[in-house]
């Protein structure tokens, strides 16, 4: 049987064990939460001191570019899609000092993705949006965040979705300033069209080729600009053969190179648009094969399938026509408009390779290099057939994308 | 006086407060590990997986892009300075699988880099190459990094920077397949200049402008193409006061996506030169204001002031001359090079705005858009004198570097 002074012995070993075992867990505890934040800044300031993360941002007023540059704080940008795009876009723009982001994403973080940039291996299994959030939290504190992780193509969850971009501002209650599309597929873009036209919410749309090496952005203002039922979707040649593009089955190859890339040509046209600095991109393709960066700028079809933008249209007809004649040298979008870009493209459901070559064909002005991406894949139509006008209701339109 | 029981009692609750400690610990390092690492990967495979970080880059391969996408792993790149472009850079390679990435910066994390992508506020006050690392080795364990957390421009750094870009390739005693220069002066880049001369080494170089909104790639290819020291530094005209550019004094202006384009471009160059697809670039320049992106290629100048420079001429007319021309079809660089780029411009030290614009006068064939950038700022010689000729020590040009 133990004596007391072995006892008290053990009592001293066990003291200093556990002494030692707090004071490393406290360590430990320390070096997360350092991890975890930098206190939050009131007010942006130009001051040049290493300490302040917003001073090389605010130099670009100093140096003539950007008139305000504060006045980011004040904006609120929905991004949907978080993979290879989305997740560097919503970085680029928490780095910049956003005012608010909403992000929307059903997907999970996998291995896979790690061949592109943002995500790390650490987060496999977490939700896009969660991880994401909390990543961009850390790395700028002043920008709000909202997430959903949700397929915004259902029914239940696009009503949401066009609720909070309606309603998602800064300021509860007031529509954000800009959806970005940054999703992946066919039925994703045509849901946020869908949303944008019936709100006449301006967004812009980004999109990679599953070849990896061409990308594309592009700025949709609804009723002036293409919308994205007005031509079928345009993508940057990449002197490949069409087969491997956009085939089920078949495994997208990606690089963190085009994506990064997309990803900055669409936040730096954001920035431009936001803050009213240089020319404002319509549509700018970036083929990496050539070094090739087309550009054009592509009105909205009169005879569009989506009713919601014929009726934008309208609007901005009328808006037009009401403007003072001087103003109108002033605005800049008039200036970049191709007035010969008019045309009327039916979107066909499906399409044979003749089909496709008949409907290309039909577009005028298609900058060299740059042709047309894919259409409707609606398997359920007979070939050839012509989509319907989108007078159909929303959940008839929802309930087919379902079916594809 | 405790008796024994008492002091049993005691021993039995610090067992069990020890065992929760310590459990607790576990936990957390398990947390802390799982941050750590994924599993090494042997062998590159394409099979399409969740679980598999190089799917998307292998299917490169069946898209027909890339014929040995495995030979990355083969591959060493140097990537001097770890800043808004170099970080970037290096994360690329990290997640495109590179072999071995060799990291120089002398510089620390701040806040003030926090509006460029890579680095996080938790990381303030790390030295960059080691905050690099460390996140890199996370996101690919796969890759092998070397760091030098020095300035090379010093003599005694510059010659261990030689050193291993001599011998620091993947098979150590190799010399690395590439350097990639993404300084943000004028110096460095002279530095590397120098050393790729003497060695042969082919690099690229990179640069954004103080503005912001302007950004540029290069191929320099000892003895063939236009060195750092051959002609000028070109640079995108950004439309901006050349005033507020390279002065001293000026807090410098960036941006996450000019750098994001920037270093996105670098390293797709970097892929298509190393593993053989699409066309390289010689001269890739970006103007964000209006979305325009001119390319240029440049001849070696006869009359370079870089000794090393000029013997690279003669050997690589040499290696020309001796050339079977059935083979000269097939080499894809002498395509792009433009044959009526011939020119001999002398670097001035300090120049008046005058002075400049009657060097940029000399430069033939300058793209829209493109102008000279700087040139060297030798403040202690006098006004407009001209540089002599490299013939001096490499310790005279580096004396002369620390003094600037």
């Amino acid at each position: 049987m133990a004596t007391v002074e072995e006892l008290k012995l053990r009592v001293r070993e066990l003291e200093n064990e556990l002494i030692k075992c707090k004071q490393k867990q406290c360590a430990m505890e320390d070096s997360q939460s350092q991890e975890l934040h930098r206190p939050k800044i009131d007010k942006m300031s130009a001051e040049v001191v290493d300490s302040n993360p917003y001073s090389r941002l605010m130099a670009l007023k100093r140096m003539g570019i950007v008139e305000d540059y504060e006045k980011i704080r004040t904006f609120t940008v929905a991004v949907v899609g978080v993979g290879g795009v989305g997740s560097v876009t919503a970085e680029m723009l928490t780095r910049c000092g956003i005012g608010k982001l909403l992000l929307f994403d059903y997907d999970k973080v996998e291995l896979a993705n790690m061949n592109r940039l943002f995500f790390q291996p650490h987060q496999a299994g977490l939700s896009k949006v969660e991880a994401a959030e909390h990543t961009l939290r850390n790395i700028n504190p002043d920008v709000s965040f909202e997430t959903h992780n949700y397929n915004i193509t259902t029914l239940e969850n696009f009503t949401h979705f066009m609720e909070r971009i309606s309603y998602g501002g800064l300021e509860e209650g007031k529509p954000v300033d800009l959806i970005l599309s940054c999703v992946d597929n066919f039925e994703a873009r045509m849901a946020i069209n869908t949303a944008c036209n019936e709100l006449g919410q301006i967004w812009m749309e980004s999109g990679v080729s599953e070849n990896a090496v061409s990308g594309h952005i592009q700025l949709i203002i609804p009723g002036e600009t293409a919308c994205f039922a007005c031509a079928p979707p345009l993508v940057v040649a990449a002197n490949i053969d069409e087969k491997t593009l956009k085939r089920e089955g078949v495994c997208a190859a990606s690089l963190p190179t085009t994506m990064g890339v997309v990803a900055g040509l669409l936040v730096q046209n954001v920035l431009k648009y936001l803050l009213k600095f240089g020319t404002v991109s319509y549509y700018l393709g970036y083929n990496a094969m050539q070094d090739f960066f087309p550009t054009m700028a592509m009105k909205a079809n009169p005879q569009c399938n989506d009713r919601y933008c014929r009726i934008q249209q309208e609007e901005y007809k009328k808006k037009e026509a009401e403007r003072p004649k001087v103003e109108v040298v002033q605005e800049e979008e008039e200036v970049v408009i191709h007035e010969d870009n008019e045309w009327g493209i039916e979107l066909v459901s499906e399409v044979t390779d003749a089909e496709l070559k008949a409907a290309s064909g039909d577009v005028p002005d298609l900058p060299e290099g740059i042709t047309v991406a894919y259409t409707i894949p609606a398997e359920d139509t007979p070939s050839g057939e012509t989509v319907g006008e989108t007078e159909q209701s929303l959940e008839e339109l929802m309930a087919q994308m379902r079916k594809l």
